[in-house]
């Protein structure tokens, strides 16, 4: 979706403000370039303060300030916090979860299978939006927040269970059989006799349940939308902010939402990433997420959260922060608001700062706001609704990534997909090469000059089938260790390894281990002798057609094969049987992939990023993310500097102060 | 409240022993110099072996042969560990925590609020007393045990959580907004909404119910204070023995009781202290423990536990019970009361040895305590009721404990508070500079030369108001980050921080973060020029009047200060922005406070305190913390050396073999 | 129990299958020189599909083909896993544990106490004994599987617990003096307030309870074979697969039963050993756990279950797998069965890996099954029934492991008695010491020349008299720091330690302590003078006749002994009173202990073994458990080689490559 201009803003509460500030807050945001606030998510309370008695003052004095302050509202709908009322008359609300019955608090704590919830959501849904259809200002809605099934396991959603395992396995001896029930006993004879989903040992129906779980957060997703629909006019978008797996920031795919499915019920896709900062910033992370965000719908998205000061340590350096916006919209971002525009008083997100301290004064982080919002007036018409064209896809798979989390790799538990996949991609960023991430049910495969594809442990025969075409019609495949390695019920194919894939991989596997503290690879091809060490997973392969590149040493394995390449009809493919050290991996992708000629030599944390714009021109970014000055050469025809509205021309220098950025606008 | 010899014993219980030796045992107390014996305390089941059953047998054995040996009794209510006739004919008598229902078996084990507990718990009391009420050598009586809440969480407790609050908020909307219920829909807009208080992810609400909690400790205290004095004659006692925030040994101020309040209905308090041994033994915790014990009433303080042998790893090395009994007594303590007399045979404790072993021989710890015993027969009397005066107080705040627990520095949890305070005081201790523990609401502030303020993140205007008129009449404060921050509802502050301080700091700061790994402070001050570690926490400090000490270096933050000095009116104000290590902490605090002249010079491992003695005669004692030898040389007036019974005189050479002391009296 | 030969095969499971190929599968094992299957346990679900719904399809279809292949067959009972049907219909069958109501999942999940659960076991035992009742190569049979209580709490259990007090204690008294329950008022006046054990903090109590826990599985044990002795041949036998203390793999002696006492409803003793593999297969595993197997019975045992390529980190090098299948049979055992034929596709095991991988092709692991069973065709019948004679007796007991778990060591928790078994049956390893374990209550103490006694805590007078009495007739004991301190309830002796030992070792101590990073042994004994670092636990021994060999150094207490030694009446009894390092245990040992003279100077990597086979002829064996290939010089009698069928002499160099073994059998 195309918008007019870059979002830039805040999400803004009246509702947690220790006075009345309203005008001020909108004053400095108008004075910062600001033009844009989310408002009304998670104010159910405030939005009803008791059962049917409902009270907009907060919202109509935001939404009538920032009208006067020339500012566009996106409207939260509030469902994902639950009032005390109404967890008072309707308990069973509160979720049963694999940790039994919650207690009311937190947030997202609610069985949104619950009839009683589901009730009372659509009412305050319907009523919030019959309060401000007709409000011109207000640009766009976001359903809900971050939402999950927050491992809903009550009776409601387990009898919903059943019934979906009954409509795909109308004959239960099929069910058991595929999902290998008869295995310590746990054949279920009769779906009478379906027992507790909490206590199951069977990962095959453990991740059943996890993607029926899933299912669940597209249905309520879509349900909602359907319920707004009903309410808005056509320039009015219907978004999302979509959230990451989670290790103190944003780390990688979720697994507890099929965001492809998920975002078919918007009009934008939308994101909230946060990150490392300080000496850790690196770009990498808003590169993935974003790449994510904009491949749920091949499409611009918008940023709908991401750090302003933030956590406590991740309080940003001098020039980071305008660092991290043009990393966004470089990246096909369509706006950047941050979680929150200031920091609040009480409560469990005391100390996730916003862009103004508690003081609300003026501080560093407000001041590069201001650089940023005032830039972005000046220069954003040539920023914005950034297309891409990238050469590289990266498939993503939840299945595999439940998968993964079933049976993880040696040290990395519930990360063990992510991590495999962040590998993958952090080389691709330090080498500035860009990429796509494709589900693993998507049909543009073939749009790609190289896929990608980390541990997809689970997979349809009809997937396989269509990666070793990729390869036949000319493909540049890159597969990891565990791919194939199962169905999509998690159970595990008795044929060859890898399924299918061998084929065009032309090599095989029967037996795999973990690596010991001194097993290591040895790569050779070209003028490059390295050795690395091996982690958390190494099979034994065998080639049959394929040429080893990579082999095991200081082991007792030494006759078998780590990185195999092999020619298979038109195209090329590569695997890779095991994780070994970043720089090997920087060295035998660079060997595998081809670079654009402008990225030739320029690597991180000096990173390129381009697109086409409104005006039909070639942008060029160059981002410095490090503490220390860097130069390099631009490659390109001539063009303008953005930022500093100098011309530039093929050969010339560029110079990047700390953390600082260019942005070189090919001419025509 | 002054006693007439210094109290030497351990706690005893006939009750446990497999055979029968009371006189055997007492004979060894009488034979070691013992003069005390505390008994009953958690023996329920031995004095009630059945509902309204009573059986004083144990208990006459045990006094009857105390006055045949000479020994005073300390008579403790046996109320801390509930019979298991009790809690099957009540089952509700068990608490309802933030962990669930709990099972019978562990002691501290019982809702203190319920109506059953209080009603058998009464009738034992009065019982128990009536037995024993003439008897002429009971000088004192306990209430309880180490006393808490127990994290009671029932039905009771929450109801009249409710009513606190409903009395402290006549306005509901007050409260919400004081506590930012607003924020996740919390929101409260009926009492009767009001949700299980454990589900609560409010840090406001959950300090205020910790607060709540520790007001049910002195209700509870204040309730058997008042049965006792029913019975109890004017010279015998009242007291109880309070314990510390515990990390395998007394690390700190105890959380979960204001002992400030609680000690205004006993006569003396009472102290539980112990600490690591061995190597590890510093009298740092004998030191800050007792501080606060003596602090409580500002007057001298009983130690009615401390360890024997104590756990596996506390086994005193030769010489050091001694140095420990003399620590206590030097501090202000009128008592050293070992847990216990003999090691238990079965059950929990069986680890937590007691001055005898199992096979109640002699042993070296036993030889060592009649050392003490013998030495205090003849030189007690110079030594009891020991007054101090110090020009150091430090301020302690049970609130501040709780937000620094809510919201925690770093790395250091439920600790930072006391990791904070530790960090000062032990600093304090190592320097020979001793000091008082004051409340935070107390009124003697004026009465010190210097006020250390460690993480005072929850505090009323009141209390920062008078800090600064503190300096500006002349005082010498210190304070630490994190001060100020918040409000007693750890609603934090929407004005300048250190809010209301930087008038007398002279400094201000809107922004906060993590040292990195290599972030370090350097410091200037007159011809000391150090560098050191930050850690846990950092604020960005700017200097408005006050003149920077020390600024960060090696980080993105090298525009501010660490460590600042102002002179505000009379007064001279010190600001901590950040921890760092201890060597800068001991020249940072040596260069701002004026040592006494006696320890000019002298620092730990050698450690002088002093005091006047019942006969207004100076008293210093000199304790060598360590495995070598130490010499120091003697300033002050001539005076007698008390355990060698020789003349010193001023300049002369002391020397102090391996955890060993000396001391002196002052001639008048 | 004699057998006619040794039993090579694996677990087999045509009830998981993904697809029909038992002929396949037996048709592999054959050409492997298999000879043997394990089926039927665990597959109730199978077997009664539905209430009183029997289906012995699978179970006919492999005991028919296995007929066709000549393949014997093992019957396993299916009781330790419950269908999903007969939980629906007795919910209460699944047990309450101290971590509560557990959830239908997990296999061993059930409370064996529970009369519906017994009534549906007994049912189809019977029906499935009945079943296959007459058929010949159905070998034997095997009780359930590694059963335990599984912590069973429920009310059947806890009543059943206070009948059995009630016999044990007719007086309420003694049982509360003995258990010191009057401490924290735990007292229990009346059987009727017995509380729910799972809050009990009495460690004695506690320990009780697991040793009735043991003796709720030897029922059981003993009444599933009743039952099944009602149905078999004389010549079948009656088995079960005993499992060990888990790390990972089997470490130790299992906790939660008496195997003693279990394996005297058997005819022959199983186990089930896992041990770490590749660089980390020492063989020390394969023993310590195979000498208890062999010594339940003091007879030859089955390997029932081992690991083929077992958990990922397991996978052999080439040639371990045969050095495992040999290291089993030269320990005394009659069979190696792998623990499983084919690897799984679904659920819980599916990464643990049987002799084929999940593609059930041909893989370097069945190629080396391969190898040994056809060795074992050619030799099989010098190899079975081998008979030990060994010197060395260590002492074993459930009850001092229950109580260092109750009160471990320092560092190593529940683990604590089983690492100090370890330390000391390690070292007998590594020196080529054959050892046999004893039960404590065993009666052929003295048919051993060397009794070694690891912490044996909880011991009755009875035990420790006859452990002075060994010495006094010229036994050699060993004994360890923890032993005898406490009685067979954990109360711990108030009489001099090592209580009653203290005889015949001629020391004693009243006190210990965890030892200071620094402190260390210095040895000294003839020409070896050591140190090394003591860990875990000290004891501050004096030796009133005993010799001292080591004193501790580098710590306060330079005074005491850790080794000492004692001659007593015609024996030598020697005391360690720490944990050191491994080198200075083996330097002890090797002083102490006379070693056979073959092995003279010859230890770990190369280990020996020996016994007496069928044709009455010493075999030797020789076992290299390192990837470097090691000489020693053979010393015997001329013998033959049997796997090259080649003769050696006295003094002949003995090559053995990495990972490798010889076998020498001595000419008459």
């Amino acid at each position: 979706m195309k918008m007019k201009h870059l979002l830039f803003g805040a999400a803004y509460y009246s509702e947690y403000l220790p006075y009345h500030r309203i005008d001020q807050d909108m004053d400095m945001m108008a004075q910062a370039g600001m033009n844009t606030i989310r408002i009304a998510e998670s104010t159910w309370s405030t939005l009803e303060p008791q059962d049917n008695i409902f009270n907009f003052n907060q919202l109509d004095l935001m939404i009538d300030a920032a009208q006067r302050h020339n500012l566009s509202v996106i409207i939260g709908t509030p469902t994902y916090a639950v009032p005390t009322w109404l967890v008072r008359k309707h308990p069973d609300i509160l979720p049963v979860t694999h940790d039994g019955q919650t207690l009311y608090g937190h947030r997202q704590n609610m069985d949104i299978t619950n009839p009683h919830y589901l009730f009372h959501c659509e009412r305050v849904i319907r009523r919030l939006l019959d309060h401000v259809k007709d409000i011109s200002h207000i640009i766009g809605f976001q359903i809900d927040n971050e939402t999950k099934s927050y491992d809903t396991c009550s009776s409601t959603a387990q009898q919903k269970f059943v019934v979906y395992l009954k409509q795909n396995f109308p004959d239960i001896n099929t069910f058991n059989l595929e999902f290998g029930l008869d295995y310590w006993s746990n054949r279920i004879n009769s779906w009478d006799d379906f027992p507790d989903i909490r206590g199951c040992i069977n990962q095959s129906l453990n991740a059943e349940y996890k993607k029926f779980q899933r299912q669940l957060v597209t249905e309520f997703l879509f349900w909602q939308s359907e319920i707004i629909k009903e309410y808005i006019h056509d320039e009015q978008f219907i978004t999302h902010n979509f959230d990451f797996q989670w290790i103190d920031y944003s780390f990688g795919y979720q697994p507890e939402v099929n965001q492809y499915d998920a975002a078919r019920c918007m009009s934008v896709a939308g994101a909230d990433i946060y990150h490392i900062s300080q000496d850790q910033l690196t770009g990498a992370e808003i590169t993935c997420c974003g790449n994510i965000a904009r491949s749920l719908k091949n499409d611009n998205y918008l940023v709908l959260e991401t750090q302003a000061q933030g956590n406590t340590g991740w309080l940003p350096y001098e020039k980071q922060l305008r660092l991290q916006a043009y990393s966004h919209i470089a990246n096909g971002a369509n706006s950047v608001l941050y979680w929150h525009w200031y920091s609040i008083h009480n409560s469990f997100e005391s100390y996730w700062k916003g862009v103004l301290s508690h003081d609300f004064k003026e501080n560093t982080t407000y001041n590069e706001a201001c650089v940023i919002g005032n830039e972005w007036k000046r220069i954003g018409s040539h920023l914005i609704n950034l297309q891409k064209k990238n050469q590289i896809g990266v498939i993503l798979d939840n299945n595999s990534l439940t998968g993964l989390s079933e049976f993880p790799l040696e040290t990395s538990g519930d990360l063990s997909y992510n991590i495999v996949m962040r590998w993958l991609t952090n080389s691709l960023f330090r080498l500035n090469l860009e990429y796509d991430m494709l589900s693993s049910d998507s049909c543009h495969i073939n749009d790609y000059a190289y896929i990608i594809v980390p541990a997809l442990y689970s997979a349809t025969e009809q997937l396989l089938l269509s990666l070793n075409d990729y390869v036949a019609n000319g493909g540049h495949l890159i597969v990891t260790f565990k791919t194939a390695f199962s169905d999509e019920h998690l159970k595990i194919r008795h044929e060859k390894q890898p399924y299918l894939l061998n084929e065009c991989l032309g090599i095989e596997y029967d037996q795999f281990t973990y690596p010991s503290a001194h097993t290591e690879i040895c790569y050779n091809y070209a003028s490059h002798h390295m050795t690395a060490k091996c982690r958390e997973w190494m099979e034994l392969v065998s080639c049959i057609t394929a040429t080893p590149l990579g082999r095991y040493i200081n082991s007792g394995w030494s006759g078998y094969n780590a990185i195999t390449v092999n020619h298979y009809k038109k195209g090329v493919s590569m695997y890779l049987a095991t994780m070994f050290d970043d720089d090997l991996l920087d060295t035998v992708l660079s060997d595998y992939i081809s670079v654009d000629s402008e990225c030739e030599g320029i690597h991180a944390p000096v990173i390129i990023k381009k697109g086409v714009n409104d005006y039909g021109q070639l942008l060029r970014y160059y981002f410095n993310y490090s503490n220390a000055c860097q130069t390099v050469i631009y490659s390109g025809h001539k063009g303008l500097e953005l930022l500093h509205n100098k011309n530039i021309a093929n050969e010339d220098i560029l110079t990047l102060p700390a953390w600082d950025l260019l942005i070189i606008e090919e001419y025509l």
